[in-house]
């Protein structure tokens, strides 16, 4: 799944992925009145609202975006309805041939992260059937429980021709209470950063890792030196745009092959039409207005890289 | 809901939790013969099995427990209808009033960690209505994320008296890899420990912390000094049993009152019946081997404190 990663992002010139984290605030009226018209203000009916509206961004943005990373997070709070459209939306990219990245930052140990992993990449044995739950392409991964936390997602990974990225510097501002502090003088994200190229070392694709690793767009200082520590490790990187991270400090996220970065937005893309600069689309031209900030994002990017 | 806890653990004088994560595998024979004549062998049909293995199990050992701490992996891993036996366990344990601990491991950043929050121990705005979709208790959080990934939590928990077991040290062998690593001489898991100890501070039950911390049964030593570090802070103890942790170990995790430590054990009491020494009550009744399985854990935890 990494090569074909990588040959969408060299195809499309886009190392973009759009992040569908819907809160119910950004779907516009007009889709959560439809939704709530058919099942009522329930959990339901916040389901399809945001699945429509995932839907008609898909959409809208499928030629020109390698991947999508929805943020399980936004769907599970409205319990098994939004796990529902969790499902309906990864399905939904995959059958426009997206590359799906489940934001599920889950870890645990031993046969409870083989659990995770067969749920979210792989697949479960019912008696004498086999099924695919969630079916992402990839997946987060909290390291803080270690190579055990770790290894079970590598491992059906590899039977599966899937992919991870570990979190290993992440964009918010109190990253630093654990992860930056030093030992032997070097912060502990490098220490996981070392890890995840061990990890990844073994567990290739043509040219870069299906180990990969999540580093913040806010910090960019960071991001050179982990780009040098993990040098076939494929860079999650969140916190461009709303989050603060800019264009032009995206630089050292990159290998000299313009490759080994994938950038994500969530509310500039998906939110898009509420911003000044995309308001003349209307919130009835959500997606388009989404479309506009993709092609922007895009261009954004790659002229600084 | 942690003087609940407290009040209950006091009334059983019984400090245990039992881990409701059930293996397909540790599902009797005839239990998911039943199930999957009924739904077939599928996703509907393996959650119906441990949906109905938890259910006896909890019949047979609600007057004893105080606790149960279902490990949702075990439930995703078959999807929209693991999930859904999820929530009819953690319905089920709340009906007879016992305290449910989700053990979620979640962890993310601001409005992410609040749609976890929300979505597990709050409450969901979807239009003019709320909607409480699972509805634990208590969840553990990982904390690697900083203060950022873990206040959310904290804030939902304030306004719905419920509360979290923020990760420290884990039980798991390779816990070491990030957790033992010296900072100024000192071992991260302490530095989590102090965090979690001055976030519990400002968010306290009568006697303990609403914020709590798991540390693992294995490294009873740590549990010493983190113990000490945080001695207003309920420690929800994981490895004891089947993982390798002694009772006799377990005693620097209590404080001088008895109280101040939960201990879990899943495999050893919900598995009983394939013990050797449960072996007489037969698959049959594996609900009653769970139950002198409690027994005699808490005889074993309570003679050791």
């Amino acid at each position: 799944m990494i090569n074909k990663l990588v040959e969408k992002i060299k195809k499309l010139n886009a190392p973009v992925v759009v992040g569908l984290d819907p809160m119910l605030n950004y779907v516009p009226e007009h889709v959560q009145k439809k939704a709530f018209d058919e099942f009522g203000e329930t959990l339901e009916g916040a389901g399809e609202a945001i699945w429509q509206f995932n839907k008609a961004i898909i959409d809208a943005t499928c030629d020109l975006i390698p991947a999508v990373k929805p943020q399980i997070a936004m769907y599970e709070q409205f319990g098994i309805e939004g796990l529902k459209a969790f499902k309906k939306t990864v399905d939904y990219a995959k059958s426009k041939d997206i590359v799906v990245i489940g934001d599920i930052k889950r870890g645990d140990i031993g046969s409870t992260s083989s659990a995770y992993a067969v749920g979210h990449v792989g697949k479960v044995q019912v008696g004498s059937k086999t099924y695919v739950p969630f079916d992402e392409d990839f997946v987060t991964v909290n390291p803080y429980l270690g190579t055990d936390g770790v290894k079970p997602f590598i491992d059906v990974c590899k039977e599966e021709s899937k992919g991870i990225f570990v979190l290993v510097k992440t964009s918010n501002k109190s990253s630093g209470e654990f992860q930056d502090r030093l030992v032997d003088g070097r912060p502990l994200y490098e220490i996981v950063g070392e890890y995840v190229a061990k990890w990844g070392e073994e567990h290739m694709g043509d040219s870069y890792s299906y180990v990969g690793a999540v580093v913040g767009a806010t910090y960019p200082e960071m991001g050179k030196v982990l780009r040098k520590i993990m040098p076939k490790t494929y860079i999650l990187v969140p916190g461009y745009g709303a989050q603060g991270g800019k264009a032009s400090d995206l630089k050292p996220y990159f290998n000299d092959d313009g490759l080994g970065a994938i950038v994500n937005s969530s509310r500039g893309i998906i939110a898009a039409y509420r911003q000044e600069k995309y308001a003349k689309f209307g919130a009835e031209n959500f997606a388009e207005a989404s479309r506009q900030a993709v092609i922007d994002m895009v261009e954004d990017i790659t002229s600084n890289i």
